[in-house]
């Protein structure tokens, strides 16, 4: 089945404009939208005002598109929209209950637009994303601060590493979000791997890649606070529903991570 | 204490639209903001579409006016945000489970407002309006529908009148969000009398006071679908924090709405 994609680009609409997203969406015309933008600026976005302006755009975003014929809505939402402290994989019936602004402005959005879809007849997904990581992150996340030290012969600085958190490439992210908006899917769906791994394991993995085991410095930065110990997802719908199985392996998305930052360097 | 009081109409500034809320904001500098705008066209603001546009709206004025030096943001919600079925009172901290869009977008809106303003530092209270009446509410809802029949000398027809609700005269509405707003407390507030009152009694009232009881028909209109057989709120907040006590009695309410229908007819 072929699909005419749009794509805008911040510099073609600002989606916090109320006149683009309008031209926007008279322009495309969108059966389906696939809605990714929200702040996420490196170490801001936990607690980002602008997180209220993204609710907002999105919430007006999308009662736009339904009236002007879109019958499709994929929103993107985030693991810290669970309530945080489970060590079990997390199904997408957890309750919700985010420790953040961010998580909350997410969460609160969601349930507006879920009362709102039904009522409407629109087709309403929300698409969960746990930790990613790839070509293109923040330099200063785990995976590309790792990498750009390793591949520098710097030391590489990292907590203890005993958090556990559920990984995926960045592309498979967005290959698993592209099969849902295809898929007639509704509600939550977790997008990710639905493996338990340390961050000690992603540190020790990238150092035994980059061969330079040597360089890798647990302990060195401290945990970060008001986190959980464990953040996994339970990938069954995502498997079953969606049928989007992952076909990068974690190691090697963070092989192509370390040949990505060597690049950089 | 004074306080100068701007009071935008809608002819003035429309809160959906970003410059003319910079514009009242810039010209007003409100230290205090009572935000009680929101669709509510009787019968249809359960499920309006425009829900997302006054959550959206509510959003960005509160970012908007804190940037600019407003310390204390009042907003209004609602009883539909209560997880509705309890029979007995309902304090501010009984879980919110709303089941219609309109308190789903309130409650959203709340929680994302709460978790904004502990991290800029905003005071904020949320006054949750329970059942008001008064001069000036819609025709069609139960006081007006069944005063206006009853100074016409028309048959007042009325459901079987077995729900139990939280009655308000507006003015005491209006009287206890200013007290509210110029106090100190946070978080969610009733707004309400605290005494259940069933609607037979409302309509029995009416019809006694206006010397018609021959004229009440209880049960000629079937009962309101998907609402809540008891709803009504525990007000020690309202009574103790806010140190708020309503001075307009059930029956004089019910009189002075009769007296302002009279007036209309």
């Amino acid at each position: 089945a072929g699909h005419v994609v749009t794509a805008p680009s911040r510099s073609q609409a600002n989606l916090l404009d109320a006149a683009d997203r309008a031209r926007m969406l008279d322009t495309a015309r969108p059966q389906t939208i696939v809605h990714c933008a929200w702040v996420t600026d490196h170490g801001a976005y936990w607690t980002a005002a602008q997180n209220l302006d993204w609710a907002a755009g999105t919430l007006s975003l999308v009662r736009e598109a339904r009236e002007r014929g879109t019958t499709r809505f994929i929103g993107v939402g985030t693991c810290a929209e669970y309530e945080w402290g489970s060590d079990e994989p997390l199904s997408e019936t957890a309750p919700t209950e985010p420790a953040t602004l961010y998580g909350i402005a997410k969460d609160g959005t969601r349930r507006t637009i879920e009362a709102y879809a039904a009522l409407a007849g629109l087709s309403f997904a929300w698409a969960r994303v746990f930790m990613l990581y790839g070509a293109g992150e923040h330099p200063n996340r785990l995976v590309p601060s790792l990498a750009r030290a390793l591949v520098r012969g710097e030391p590489a600085k990292m907590s203890s590493g005993r958090a556990i958190r559920d990984f995926l490439d960045a592309r498979d992210v967005g290959a698993a979000i592209a099969a849902l908006a295809q898929s007639t899917v509704t509600g939550p769906v977790n997008i990710a791997s639905g493996v338990p791994v340390s961050l000690a394991h992603v540190g020790a993995t990238l150092a035994r890649i980059a061969g330079r085991p040597d360089l890798l410095q647990r302990g060195a930065i401290p945990d970060a606070m008001g986190e959980p110990a464990t953040l996994v997802a339970n990938v069954r719908r995502l498997a079953e529903e969606v049928r989007f199985v992952p076909s990068i392996p974690l190691e090697q998305g963070l092989a192509d991570a370390l040949d990505h930052w060597r690049a950089q360097t």
